[in-house]
């Protein structure tokens, strides 16, 4: 039905490559997409013993403002298991470290463009190690309730994508 | 903290803007970041009188494969409200109409690198109208069960991250 004639390298940036597109559709036309190449990233939602999230705020070049999330990262290439992606962003943003990693949900965040997937692992058992930071990473790090991060979501204060799936899905499986 | 020194324009594709950003970080060092300039989109959770949810399954290019998603759709230019490229594209793609429009959600899907927002709303008294794609856009509606869905995106059958956001948040504020 669908079929890629091309696959042309427009932009090899430093987290991602842009390709421009040329694929046959069902009607016989020859469409032009614009295709984002991803390695892929994990992310975290860590709950402590007492039943808090354990939240990053960053500042975020896209949208020019701080934004609170789950702590996340791309994967060092992309042969890395992400649940060992995951453990890792958790430890260096966090200063928390976790044997104890379920995956929640593996999301693909700008589907019309990107093929990047993240995979969202639950964090317990949280033991305290050393928060260390890439060069060019500034994060605080702050606890919340599940019931102040769902009210933060209906209020849109929250607008990360992954975060509002991982929160409301836990909330869904796990909350009261 | 940061400040941009320039951004420049690498690449100019059909739905998306590609550009290389060089940011001043808090250390003095100067980051370099793409960043992907995106005109926002909207996406509908279109519920039924009897309470199913109305759905569009797709091929998308960036997996290359089907995807099942709530309606959804890019502005046309930066200026149009989101809700009025709400209802068009629940009428295009689905053959619905609605003037009962309440937003759910706001969500960025790609916060690290795109400044794309898509504004999700719950759209409710839903009227027969006609389905009109745009050229190139193949899609087939199907309608479920809020537990349907749940139990896909549980098992990691539904990756889109708009449509994970909005089920979810939707059955924690009216579901069972």
């Amino acid at each position: 039905m669908f079929e890629r004639l091309d696959r042309e390298l427009v932009y090899k940036g430093s987290i991602l490559d842009v390709y421009q597109d040329s694929v046959k559709v069902p009607n016989g036309n020859i469409a032009k997409w614009d295709f984002i190449k991803h390695k892929g990233a994990a992310a975290v939602l860590p709950v402590t013993d007492e039943g808090k999230i354990v939240m990053v705020k960053q500042y975020r070049n896209a949208i020019d403002r701080d934004s609170l999330e789950i702590p996340a990262g791309g994967r060092n290439g992309a042969d890395e298991p992400t649940i060992v992606a995951a453990a890792r962003e958790l430890e260096e943003e966090t200063g928390y470290k976790s044997e104890d990693l379920e995956l929640l949900l593996s999301t693909v965040p700008a589907i019309a463009y990107s093929s990047e997937v993240i995979d969202i692992y639950i964090a317990r058992n949280l033991k305290p190690s050393r928060q260390h930071l890439d060069e060019d990473e500034f994060v605080d790090v702050c606890e919340y309730t599940l019931d102040e991060l769902c009210e933060m979501i209906y209020s849109c204060k929250i607008q990360d994508s992954k975060t509002i799936a991982a929160i409301m899905t836990y909330k869904a499986k796990f909350g009261r």
